[in-house]
């Protein structure tokens, strides 16, 4: 399996097998995470987030850290220069000077896919629009097959904003890949966008809900996502579904005893604080995850791990 | 003395001999500091500056860098993201899982200590709210025993700002666990919080003044602090007290002449720029003995060092 | 030849054989760059730039890094804080204690000069007010001596902004240290400053122009530059040039086949995409050459190559 020098836009560019590599690779980094390497030692990442991403910024940077190489970037660009995408392009093909692997985060959708074909060197998408964040699903991906031994088989419900959250889109075209039975669980006016529906629903079952209520007693995993106000158009629709998808003790007493709770962060309302210390929450060993899964992807790509 | 994995909040959580035991350990990294180090190799600081302190962060990182580590993390953030403790107990959950040890500013009194409740990492406070400087205070600690031979036995006098200066509050309570005689100089309106002073004069011997002339030919160490503008709510007032207590080489006519003149930096007016070629200048020192303090300190906590 | 802890403020500081040796510096740099170093491994370098610049602050950072070194240093300050030349003497004093090379960009003019009289350790003029560029200047010697094979003889002609452009007052000197034949191509509002074309003129030839097409037949170098907005007090006055110094196929075709393009980037309008794929453009190699050109600057001041 060839991953050497590959970009990471989409997780429609990679077959199942491809993800259960990246998946088994990120396994392996579990102790080097905690021991520190030298794996990547003299090169450089380069991190553009032209738009703000502290958490997965530094994951990136962690990670590349405990492979024992250097990180450069920046966290935030003023957007008058990254409007034009003829900008973008020498943007990229200045850092690919600079760094010998390069995240970017954007805003708009298809800039990171723009910044691959620009970049003689291999290009992360760190998120892009509202449309991909492959790095996220892959380290949900491997979260559910480490906390439950498998995914295939597995009964999961996608909560909260299934219509902006870049998250659950990339999770969700991921999860069609495996044998699950998927559950979509919003406020119809942030459902599921039209085209992802279709494209899923023709690889597995996909059923869709409104409330929380209806779901919690099934499935093995729900997924909470936050509900984002500045996705709103107006802020009275904001008002009208903050707070209606909420995971609290009295709504978990009706789930199942293994079932476990996963959040991409940050969280707003959506897990009150109580559920933290409950046997179903995952979401900070997420955080971890991501640490490993985003240091498996950095070996791949740059030829360390074949 | 155990300093593994411990938390650095406040030098209230501190007795005398283990604050002479990190002043110690801070001299053992003088040639450490110059020659390079692997000590802390593959360890990861995490700087969260919640409010922007270029000195300190760059301090921490230099000192970092020369044990052989790495650093991620920001430098400045919209207040909008911090305001709910709620926030930032999420925050250092997720961080803990990029670091293996986190310095954090805040504007907010309490934050530090919150911040390292949640955190399982390490957790030193980097400033927080009006209160605790606590490595500030190490490291001044350290100037004065390097530069005097001792603290026991001297004179001392904090000046300036000691209402809303947080470098003050915690340099005076160290300071009470030694034999010192400490003078308090400030305007009236600007005087140590009573409750600092009477934890402070059950311990040693205090006296305030409310001039500078007053006490320069008495002391051994001169502790100026800046009179920060945005600590005022009316900018007459700050107008009325500003240059008042200022050092030149007319008032050092008057002191000791192994008298020792130290400021946190930056300083605006009060030390005249004639003052830095003197024999009592200790300031720009200050900072190197900063980067030891704090080197001693990580060295410490990781248990590198026992 | 002695260069190390010296200070890079202006090329005006250095002889041709000088300027020769960091150019022979810099290309035994190619392969370590490539490799990766511990040349200066335990070394930090400071990147304190008051005005922003990514491009030139992430390829300092590049080269600092494949030598194997650190960095740490801030990319942008309000300008509250940088106003006084005293507050810049103190910000000089305090980092030289964090690092042990520092790069200082500023708005001013002589802000550079100044920072290095103060700092104990060497600095690095990262571009200060709109005269000096230095390390600019040497790559772009750098680029053109490693694809034409020499500098003297050649006809080199700097285009576009030559009163506000900092990059070209430190190329023009320099150019001005080889048997060069330069022309000046500007708007007539735009010319180079009377000052730097008298100081050149007495070196080496210097022909003043008002079009591209009265050159382009003619040169072996183009080096263009951006006609910056921002240098114009009314937008009036910008409206009237820009797009007049523009290269596209039709001017190329024109053009000597050998001919070579530059431009220190990043461009606007001032050279067509359409250009990037001609056996003309060099503007993006430039970037790389900044790479090996400031790794060998910091071998050098640092004594690691004599």
């Amino acid at each position: 399996m060839e991953f050497k020098e590959r970009d990471i836009i989409s997780l429609k560019d990679f077959s199942r097998a491809e993800i259960d590599y990246i998946l088994d690779t990120a396994s392996i980094m579990e102790p080097i995470a905690h021991s520190g390497s030298d794996l990547l030692s003299g090169k450089i990442l380069a991190t553009l987030f032209f738009e703000p991403s502290t958490r997965t910024r530094l994951s990136f940077e962690s990670a590349m850290h405990r492979l024992g190489g250097s990180t450069i970037g920046f966290g935030e660009v003023e957007s008058s220069s990254v409007k034009k995408g003829e900008n973008l392009a020498d943007t990229m093909r200045v850092v690919e000077c600079y760094a010998d692997i390069i995240v970017v985060r954007h805003p708009l959708e298809g800039a990171a896919r723009l910044a691959a074909e620009f970049a003689s060197v291999p290009v992360i998408n760190g998120g892009s629009g509202a449309e991909e964040h492959p790095t996220q699903a892959l380290l949900d991906l491997y979260t559910i097959k480490k906390e439950k031994g498998k995914i295939d088989g597995l009964k999961i419900a996608l909560v909260g904003d299934l219509r902006y959250g870049r998250t659950v889109h990339s999770l969700a075209y991921a999860l069609s890949l495996y044998e699950v039975n998927l559950f979509f669980v919003s406020p119809e006016m942030l459902c599921m966008r039209r085209e992802v529906l279709e494209d899923i629903k023709e690889k597995i079952c996909v059923i869709e809900k409104d409330k929380l209520d209806d779901i919690i007693g099934d499935v093995d995993v729900l997924y909470m996502t936050r509900i984002q106000k500045e996705r709103f158009p107006e802020v009275a629709d904001y008002a009208k579904v903050r707070g209606s998808y909420r995971v609290d003790l009295k709504l978990l007493e009706n789930a199942r005893e293994n079932m476990i709770l996963l959040h991409p962060l940050p969280r707003v309302e959506e897990i009150a604080p109580e559920v933290d210390d409950t046997i179903h929450a995952r979401y900070f060993q997420q955080v971890w995850n991501g640490i490993v899964t985003r240091m498996g992807l950095l070996a791949l790509i740059m030829g360390k791990i074949e």
